[in-house]
């Protein structure tokens, strides 16, 4: 039975990783969870390499969210890079799953709209990359959204 | 016979990998082609990487398109500095196709016209460097784009 | 007995490892603790990086303060990413705690408590971290804060 | 014999590696020349570090144009830190010899100006790097400038 | 007998380097010296990494000089990302020494003050790093500066 990891933090507004983990016991796939929570996004990137390397997931969601001043974008950058060298050292793939508070300033139900749909979109994306790789090149270049409704895409020649 | 790896995303807004196949089947080079599907731009360091190092591809064409926002331009930079990463611990070339939605900002037809062009020009390139790479040589310091006519170029000394 | 490692600078204006190793004492604990003195933010990275290999740390505190020019915005963007790779390069966490000048310019008092609140905190979350892992996962999305009161949550679905 | 290496691109508007091989051949040094050419700067980390590993070069030249867009600087941004780590992966100078055309913005004279003066000083220093290190330390802190003059100096102490 | 590296550049406006090498014999310390000369900053870190693999040293002083304008800042950055690559890759201090012109635009007074200061205290920091490690973290927190006078530094709780 494969493993799959899920990485998150204290830091965020709100518990992500459960919703990820109801939707994957939902989907009927058999799977092995393990997760691991720390303070923040900066400290996610050792975090998903230790559940690749360490407790052998196969692929791993790295839930954070980004406060609303430039410093956290900042450390959304450096989280990001660094996870970007994790998937390379582990030749794993870590879905980066962040909801940024600048999305929606001073609209709670919008930022709780998006970070529902992200969390639920990006956890079917993983458990496809698992079981069903082929549905995602059926979607290949068709504006796919995670946080919102897909956008518009173009016919090529 | 050797491989060449296709990595493109669901976010993209056009299929440039199906147009890139297009181009290689024509070229009538042997070739076998594998293609990894992923949801957006930052999965395709690992995605890549995993196609030389498991499928033993001998170039890699990453596709990627960036959306509008200052945070899609932030998301590139951390994607090409993943795929330049890429490169160097697999010792592979793997040619980065982005198309940015800032270069036709409300121009469809423009955007067309670059995604197509990018994609069949870069496309022709990474046949290039498998099958002549003294013609790349040919053409060096020639201001060749990808995306728009050729600039012009001087002579030196 | 585990070791905790920890790394700080002459350059910051207040002494946090002094503090954190209170903390730790007072704990009860039983952890060995190796301190690393370094000039500035931008050594820290191969001072914990050497914590964990050389002193075998379980995990590493890394102190810094980041002065208010822009030229120290940057340093501590090196450092992070510097920490970051750290931490992938030797499967440990480190935590990152600096306290950045600009977030309390001309004002002391606010200053010093960010000082000292963060370094209590963060002290406190690598214990667990250490000893009770399943307590961060605990207070998982409950935006917990360090150098400042938490802030307000939400529940998702 | 010992080999050196020379990496650039078809995105250049002039050609500065066929300017260098001629300052190689006019020195008179028996050295071995492997040039590699690709598409754009971002190709060049990959390039360089295959014409170390592969061809054995002791040093490599990697030439490349900035176009006049933030997005080209970016580029350029890109392609030095991964310039600077192929160097470190495979323990070899590459010179980064890069042009911006933001150096000279509708200049063509400037333009070529620093297109000839900073490829001949490069390659020149290059040379000196393989046959007399010690030569670039007798130049130590005197303002060389490849690309113009070099600038005024100061004596320490 | 250990050995100390130092790197630096023929761009800078003044041969630190030298006046590092003076401070070195004066300090009566058993140390041999090991030197090596690049044309810019971005060349350093692997001329630092060198030194510490090929020549053995125990930790590398690496001085450069930043230009007035934006993009030597930017060589800056990708100059620190590496030093600090390159001391995680070797497991080695590598302090970086770097004078910005903007520090004292137009004040060649004030930038040979930094410079000397600078360069003095940061030999002086190398040698306290191999021979007394503890003296640093006699001073921790204390608010040291390299280039100016200290600053006032906070006693916590």
């Amino acid at each position: 039975m494969r493993s799959i990891g899920i990485a998150d933090t204290m830091f965020a507004k709100a518990d992500m990783a459960a919703l990820a983990i109801k939707i994957i016991n939902e989907s009927g796939k058999r799977l092995k969870i393990f997760r691991a929570t720390v303070p923040g996004i900066k400290d996610l990137p050792v975090a998903a390499k230790k559940l690749v390397e360490e407790k052998k997931c196969s692929i791993v969601l790295a839930f954070g969210m980004v406060g609303r001043e430039e410093i956290d974008e900042v450390c959304a950058h450096e989280a990001n890079i660094g996870l970007i060298q994790a998937e390379l050292l582990s030749n794993t793939h870590i879905l980066k799953v962040f909801v940024h508070e600048r999305e929606a300033l001073g609209n709670t139900k919008k930022l709780l709209s998006i970070l529902k749909d992200r969390t639920i979109k990006h956890t079917k994306n993983a458990l496809d990359m698992l079981f069903a790789p082929a549905s995602l090149t059926a979607r290949a270049g068709t504006a796919q959204r995670q946080g919102s409704e897909n956008e518009k895409y173009f016919k090529l020649g």
